[in-house]
């Protein structure tokens, strides 16, 4: 068990990780760094933190520090987290990006202690009222470059990922960015741009709003998401993001061309080709 | 109470009907026609249907008859039955499209005892495996050209999808097509599209499997929906569709955009405007 655990960050992320590291017993006390004293307040009141203080204050007292925030504001807060860092002190992040986090920490003299993680898990939803127990039961965990952590500082990181109930799976950070453009960056850009659609053309609201049945509902979830997490993390990973966003466009107008030419023939062998992602998903 | 109510079709939608119908006790004796002797044995097994038999058949000893199979394969089975309609006797339809069946029915001498609905839920799967029990709980029900049917059969069918706890909106064919393009079709293309898109560029599928979270099936899981179903939708509502779908390829292009310039003021405009379809849906 961690005597001190400092969050950075107060949202969905941080804060369903502090709660899971209270009910598992693997926190004895949680410290809360926000930007804002509102957020922090909230956190305490939810009983996600126990007391909230300055990062610089909250760095010292932790044995563990957790960063999980906008992936722009990742990189100089965590180089100013690794400048604080005493012998023994263990850090990690929960970023949806990893390449550009883990170039920037490369040679920093610390690096050891920092162990570069991502959590597949979230909603569309933010803020410490977004937090939920039990949030990251069954979901994988990615860990990048645990060869360049310490492997104490990695043990106790995989530890705690796996009592929290999640699998752990390695790789670098250029294979974990070009990953996560598929898995969840394409299907952020597509619900957002969905949203778009409808909103632009669609100017009945109330017939959506009385139609929308668990298709439109699953598929347009996502476009809630805030810019304020998302632009950062397509900024980072552009050119993963781009790669595949390319290619669905290119899907999609194969579509409409069947359509356009009533080739009903190869629009059935598309929808057939994309059934078999019933192999991959359940 | 129906004493005998026939569904053609046993899949999905008529399954989950069925089982509707029986849960409420609305019908006495369900009748089940089906192209093929298994699935018509799997509903008997499954307690969906109490017997099987020809449509000819079937139609003559019921009440009510339910038709719920693909949109394509609708027009001509209806207009058969509706040759064989006897007075007093209703049938319905549950079809995604609505306006080509309108269409085709408009001058059958018996048009007044059809009532074109759509109920508003579904899921990926299909056959008669499919169907679940509470089905339709919440959902809304489109009824369409109400004006054109007999009162008694639109209160008939009004009263059993209120039983089933379905909200009741009703509207024209031609606008029932536009708006479900956005509400339902777009959302299954994409799903189709995006399928393919990791299909054709992630070699690693593995990856996928391991990594994909609660965003990526959300958004892709439509994607398991069959051609059979879908190609007739898509050819019967080509035109609304392919508005959507130029629509949402521009809106896609927009994104592209602005990540090929750096544009990331106006990627944070697009995300806030996608946003705002949390006034919409839940």
């Amino acid at each position: 068990m961690f005597q001190n655990v400092t969050i950075v960050g107060v949202g969905l992320i941080s804060g369903s990780f502090a709660l899971a590291l209270k009910d598992k017993g693997l926190a004895k006390n949680v410290i809360g760094v926000s930007r804002t004293a509102s957020s922090a307040q909230k956190a305490i009141d939810l009983g996600i933190i126990d007391e909230a203080m300055p990062l610089e204050e909250a760095v010292a007292k932790a044995d563990l520090i957790y960063v999980a925030i906008p992936v722009d504001a990742t990189i100089p807060v965590m180089t100013t987290i690794m400048d604080l860092l005493k012998p023994g002190q263990i850090v990690a992040d929960a970023g949806s990006t990893k390449q550009a986090l883990c170039d920037a920490l490369r040679d920093h003299p610390n690096r050891k202690q920092f162990v570069a993680t991502h959590p597949m898990w979230g909603t569309e939803y933010s803020g410490p009222e977004a937090a939920v127990r039990n949030a990251f039961v069954g979901r994988s965990c990615v860990i990048c470059e645990k060869e360049v952590s310490d492997p104490d500082a990695v043990e106790a990181m995989e530890k705690i990922y796996t009592d929290l109930g999640m699998r752990l799976v390695y790789m670098g950070s250029h294979d974990h960015d070009r990953h996560v453009a598929y898995v969840s960056h394409i299907s952020h850009i597509t619900s957002f741009a969905l949203a778009n659609t409808v909103l632009e053309k669609e100017k009945e609201e109330n017939a959506i709003f009385e139609l929308a049945g668990g298709g439109f509902e699953s598929t347009v979830r996502l476009a809630k998401s805030t810019p304020s997490m998302w632009v950062p993390i397509f900024q980072q990973n552009k050119e993963n993001v781009l790669d595949v966003l390319n290619e669905h466009i290119s899907q999609l107008r194969k579509i409409k061309s069947c359509l356009e030419k009533d080739n009903y023939e190869y629009l059935t062998e598309l929808i057939e080709n994309a059934n078999s992602i019933r192999r991959i998903i359940k």
